[in-house]
């Protein structure tokens, strides 16, 4: 028996939903922290690392300077975070930056919104399962060589999760999230204890891994080492714009357990960041260029490589994972959005059986496997890419939000107003509010420059290349939507406009059979002029024709035979030429008719022994502005019997009603 | 603008041969030998290191085994012609082996035949371009590791040449055939003179290669191992029988020419192929694993290496990649007749726009492409697979000689019969000819064991396996064939057969647009009972539609509208399902017909911008017994002009005709 598509579909992603079978559910904040934080913790996985891989070429004496530059970004998340809340604050439906950047500032701003995040979005799965598959293999080192295929592994599963639907239950993020969470903080309380030399116990192992500078810089050169280092560090900040995506999901009030929920993210992800980075600088720990990260080096120093450092290394794989997961949750959905107003095909926005975004997701997964495959699966090297994008947005909103605050300073006390996507009303503190936002965006737009300056050469420049020409991408298909909209437009389209019918009927036949009988049978009844015509490419097969067209008087009775003698084997082109001649000499701007018999093999195997020319006649003509094809089939049975007279007839379905 | 895919092909294949045009060049002996000659004597580049390859295991000092071997072969070589002589004599009209088992043994013997013969034509390919290849890196070691970039390039431009249509003018081959036979000759002859030192000359360098034996063997282990040596020899087999194919294209008396031909082919062939071995063995030459050919190195000793050695090396390649054009020639000519019996794909017996067989072609070259880069252009592993089917096809074709001769003893003097592809006379000494033929094919049988059994484990078994798959291909093909024709036969069917077509017309909308439109006015013209189909997904859509439709009342006045609402993603399947339930409930028996609106764009790109609703469901009703299918096609123009009352009309030649 052959495998059923369908049925492997089954059992794969399961049964479909029906679309009122919709969840919402509702977080609580415990939960929706595990939910939205993955992301933004899980960078402390290699955070601290992407700072020292760029100081370390001034030796390891240089390595101290890592904390002072985490605590840059830490200061730097603090205040997006505040400057995000007025966003959750003003859109409770959810404000991401694209939409907030449409409702602010126009179209050309949320494209580019728009391109930057589903970017980021993509480099989030490839980071993100990266860097969890190092943390496994910094545990397993032989595990090292098969690091891609792990990695590609990991995205097909978190894909058929994803396909099969998987609601944002926050039981499933919670335990992987506050597990990592509780486990580096264990870590690093012990360090900080064996540190200070608290309660008498063991002095902190450090090293004397000097690795000697290999460049010594000065002025300008040293500033841009450090704005280098700053940048690796802003890997830090992707994701932690997601809760003001999913305000919706939080329970009343949403806004505010939204807002707290995120002050507690980024307490808790810089917390570790800056304690993470103190150890280890205290520690002299040096990265190493293909191996154990520095938080698996810290950890198995600090716990002396026991039950504590591989939980911290197994839920840093799996936050890792999760984090993964937000980028199937946020690129789907953002392209949905896209896809809603015409700016990606159209189908991106239907949502498959189990009420997902079927093709974001395959999308994503297609995307970041081959993003994966090309680095290798090493996440340092991707990181130059990463980053950018959710900074573009982080300023597009957030100038978005400073023009929104414009809009509420111009309303009276009392007054309300309503925007593309969400109603505002009088502030007094909108001075405030705009000061914050304004000061964000600038903030975060010269972090941007300096990102994208400072990585340019690492790789930057493809990011830096991609979001422009998905902006460019965005609006071709949208003015292609727009023809198409306006070509079907029945606005100022009346009955009377419709082009008119010819009655004629052309019946391409290769021979007289059942298949071709039944065509020129279709064909009188739709017209009074059907023409059966037949490319004859050898005297023997021009005379067999005529022959048994004769043998069927009753139905070749009105129907004029065609015979084109033809002296090259390629029979397409003079059919197709004939159509032509009799649609423009003879039935201009009509619609011309033509009877396509096919005869169709049980086995769809057996398409390969056929010549095909029905289908390639038909892909023909579909170029042709005003020509109909008709279909008309003729199964060929898997199995024939002969009956007692010598007759063999296909299966009692095809027996004559007459 | 866009490359057209029609033009491309004429620059590469050039302008269409009118079937007319076909030229029947006849060759005189001349050239008709270097046509027909390329195969069997390019097999001298490595039938002789086909021995000393197994030999080389008892040690350099066995090699001397080599030339009795050769001897062997060589008779062997001499029974064959003088056995197919005969065919030549009694299929004037072209005798391969397929021909002759068809007309004497049966359908199972030819297809046995064709299969082997396929088979063995592929492995010319293959086997003689990897050789080529190899004459070229013995000259030039440092190509060596480009060798299979170099097959593969070798065989698209014999692919591509043949494309075109070589016509077989011998002038081409005539060249580099006779330089190799008169440069190897040369050679020879110079290793002769030196051998005996005659006139003086130095006397040829020998050599104490002392390979020592990796094992010695005694009784049944050694004969095996002389066995396997001899079946190596006998791949110097292969492409004799090509002038049995090539009868037609002598000058008159054909049969005569082509017989003395052939015996001059294998005079040729064997001096060559004794001389190699006689002067090889004598000068101690030892086969290496990877490296410099036996030919090569026994010509640079001979020669020093001069212009003679360069002059053999070139033209071993040019005559080896005439031979892989030998079977460029065979494979399309005689899967072109298997086709036409019906036992391959219909589309093999078309003949392309330059009068050749296209799709046998480019099935050759791909497999041959295939085999030669599993091997790494390896030929001497190939070589096991080699000659195994070309013995069978000996074994069958006199085997159905001597069958034939058994049918000419019945015949009275003077009397003459016909069978299906030559007619047949009485001769006086039919029973020598029987007794030739019978032996023949008994010793090519006995060969064919030896060399299936010695070389099976080397790989023979994928051809001992091929062959029979083939076989089962070809029976499983022509049994589909026959289904087909006996379905679509006309003998017992008379217009009263013909099965009703019901008054009803199916249109599946998505929406009220100016495509679906003009497919519901194209329903009305052929039906009374049309019925427009929507699903869906949302109250939403479904009000829309409702107040769309009211925009049409005359348009829409006799037509029903059925809305199906639905509460999954999938519209498709409800849209089957209404077709299924009014073909089974309401129109049982008859054929109904679905009129498909569908919108093309003009830039095909385009397409994936569309959820292609319409394609898939067309797929879907294609495996309908008894629907037929209306596409409608509505283009959207690549360009829309916005005239002055602010209508959009699509290009002008889409303006309604009213």
């Amino acid at each position: 028996m052959a495998i059923d598509i369908p049925d492997i579909k089954r059992v794969l992603i399961g049964e479909p939903f029906p679309t009122s079978h919709e969840i919402h559910e509702r977080l609580d904040k415990v939960r929706a922290l595990a939910v939205f934080a993955s992301d933004p913790i899980s960078s402390n996985a290699y955070a601290t690392e992407a700072i020292m891989s760029v100081i370390i070429v001034l030796g390891s004496g240089a390595l101290r300077l890592t904390l002072p530059l985490a605590m840059g970004v830490a200061a730097l998340v603090l205040m997006v975070i505040f400057s995000y809340i007025q966003t959750i604050l003003h859109y409770p439906d959810g404000g991401g930056a694209y939409t907030v950047a449409k409702d602010n500032l126009g179209q050309f701003p949320s494209l580019l919104a728009g391109g930057a995040l589903l970017t980021d979005y993509i480099l989030t799965v490839s980071v993100s399962v990266a860097a969890g598959v190092r943390a496994l293999t910094s545990a397993v080192p032989e595990a090292f060589e098969y690091r891609v295929i792990i990695a590609l592994v990991a995205i097909a599963l978190i894909t058929w999760v994803n396909l099969r639907g998987v609601r944002e239950s926050g039981t499933i993020f919670a335990f992987p999230t506050y597990a990592f969470v509780g486990g580096v903080l264990l870590t690093i309380g012990l360090g900080m204890v064996r540190y200070f030399g608290l309660f008498g116990m063991d002095p902190l192992p450090t090293f004397e891994n000097s690795v000697p500078a290999t460049s010594s810089l000065v002025g300008f050169a040293y500033i841009w080492l450090l704005l280098r280092a700053f940048a690796g560090g802003c890997t830090a900040l992707t994701g932690i714009e997601a809760i003001s995506n999913g305000v919706k999901a939080f329970k009343p009030p949403e806004p505010n357990n939204a807002a707290k929920t995120m002050v507690a993210m980024g307490t808790i992800a810089m917390s570790l960041f800056v304690g993470i980075t103190f150890l280890s600088t205290r520690m002299h720990l040096v990265p190493t260029e293909h191996g154990e990260s520095i938080l698996s080096q810290m950890t198995r120093q600090i716990t002396g490589g026991g039950i504590i450092y591989y939980w911290v290394q197994i839920f840093t794989a799996l936050i890792l994972f999760l984090a993964a997961n937000t980028g199937y949750q946020d690129f789907p959905r953002l392209s949905s959005f896209l896809a809603k107003d015409g700016f990606l095909p159209r189908w991106m926005q239907n949502r498959g059986d189990r009420l997902v975004y079927s093709s974001g997701i395959v999308v994503l997964a297609v995307i970041s496997s081959i993003i994966v495959a090309i680095f290798h699966a090493d996440e340092i090297a991707m990181l130059p890419l990463y980053a950018l994008g959710v900074m573009l947005s982080f300023t597009l909103s957030q100038a978005g939000m400073s023009r929104l605050m414009s809009k509420v300073g111009q309303l009276k006390p009392g007054e309300t107003a309503q925007t593309d996507n969400t109603h505002i009303h009088y502030e007094r503190t909108w001075r405030w509010k705009k000061a914050l936002n304004t000061v964000g965006s600038i903030t975060t737009g010269v972090v941007f420059i300096i990102l994208t300056a400072t990585k340019f050469l690492d790789g930057a420049w493809i990011v830096a290349l991609t979001i422009p020409l998905l902006v460019i991408l965005f609006k071709t298909i949208n003015n292609h939507y727009k023809k198409v909209s306006i070509s079907l437009s029945t606005k100022t389209f009346s009955e009377e406009d419709l082009m008119d019918v010819a009655d004629v009927a052309i019946v391409p036949i290769a021979d007289v059979h059942r298949g071709t009988l039944r065509a020129l049978q279709y064909a009188k009844l739709i017209s009074t002029d059907v023409r059966a015509v037949c490319v004859s490419t050898s005297p023997g097969v021009h005379e067999r024709l005529e022959r048994r067209w004769a043998r069927f008087p009753k139905l070749t009775k009105d129907i004029k035979l065609v015979i084109i003698d033809y002296d090259y084997r390629d029979i397409l082109a003079p059919l197709v030429d004939y159509v032509d001649r009799v649609n423009r000499l003879e039935f201009d701007e009509q619609l011309v008719t033509i009877v396509i018999p096919e005869f169709v093999p049980e086995e769809s195997m057996a398409n390969v022994l056929h010549n095909q020319t029905a289908n390639i006649l038909r892909r023909e003509l579909r170029n042709r502005e005003d020509v109909i094809v008709i279909d008309v089939p003729y199964h060929i049975p898997a199995v024939i019997e002969e009956n007692g007279n010598g007759v063999k007839r296909p299966s009692p379905a095809q027996e004559p009603t007459v």
